[in-house]
């Protein structure tokens, strides 16, 4: 994860691109990223869709755009400062007290 | 990385909530969450955006939408069997011969 | 359609927020609003997702988000100068060229 | 408005498309569609995205992202049963009142 950070902070410099990598234009790539992910699944049926890795084509495609997703997330959280797997950690740990198991099992209903 | 992966594995397993966690429905939590991610910035001027975790409220509201991302990013890969990191540093990998930064330096345009 | 987008633009000038009405700015607000609307999908089954309006509360949110979408849509064609509904017709004449209607009966392979 | 809803009806029907026009697959096809929309203003300055329609090129993939868009909102209406106008009218008379223009002028605060 570090390393990633790393790997593209450095690709931002030796590009001369964090003139771009504003936190709102960041923010943008990212829902960018999200709407192509998304689309790959759009027409599938829920089968499909949980078999879209067997089909190499579509399974290639979706693997870049969670690749992407992932790019553009470890950059808007490394520029402003934010841990990302300790955001992550933070936030399910206050999810898990709002939704207890004995309470909540198999049911999706919001709090 | 592998840590978060499993205890959100768990916390799913623990609810019953795999029935709900396909790949269509992580991939519109993804979209739903990286929409409130947003919504913290549209209104901010491009500065008051780069400063944003300097206040107290908004920095946390931040932060908790950016681990929000993280889980559904982190828990859709999973259901996928697709690796985040490896996922991220392929397409990092591709794109940086994409983009030779002798060639692209200072520029934003698409190829 | 045309009364919508003067109401929008009244709305925004009595409050003095043109200033806020940029096309990042509202580009950023529509994909968060669409995203409270995706949100309001996510967990049901195609046939819950296909009954929502006939849930009292659901039914109504759906609805809010809905016209929340459509105001921003409205407002971001405006301030770009774009007919809404031109755009959508010229849009749709050309995707009926690329997919005749003999060529991809019940088939939702995209070209 | 009704024309495009009804024109958009038929082009789904002509195609046997209606299967996959359910409102789940509809929210992600226009959260997909956002997703272009804003990809196209993301490396942009505030200044830039202001005259992007003076620029030929973007000017034309913007208009026709906004066709996308409001071409599956309609549609998602449609199969929901909704008015689109009425929703955005309705929507947009709650907000003035939530906002009295005395109270809010020059200022984006959330309420």
């Amino acid at each position: 994860m570090n390393d990633l950070t790393a790997r593209l902070r450095a690709f931002a410099e030796e590009r001369d691109w964090q003139q771009f990598h504003t936190p709102k234009n960041l923010a943008m790539a990212l829902a960018g990223e999200v709407g192509e992910l998304v689309a790959e699944f759009q027409w599938l049926t829920p089968e499909q869709a949980i078999a879209v890795m067997e089909d190499v084509d579509a399974g290639a495609r979706v693997q870049a755009e969670i690749g992407d997703v992932m790019i553009y997330l470890t950059r808007l959280a490394d520029v402003l400062g934010i841990d990302l797997l300790e955001a992550a950690t933070a936030k399910l740990t206050e999810v898990a007290v709002r939704y207890p198991a004995e309470d909540v099992r198999g049911s999706a209903t919001k709090r």
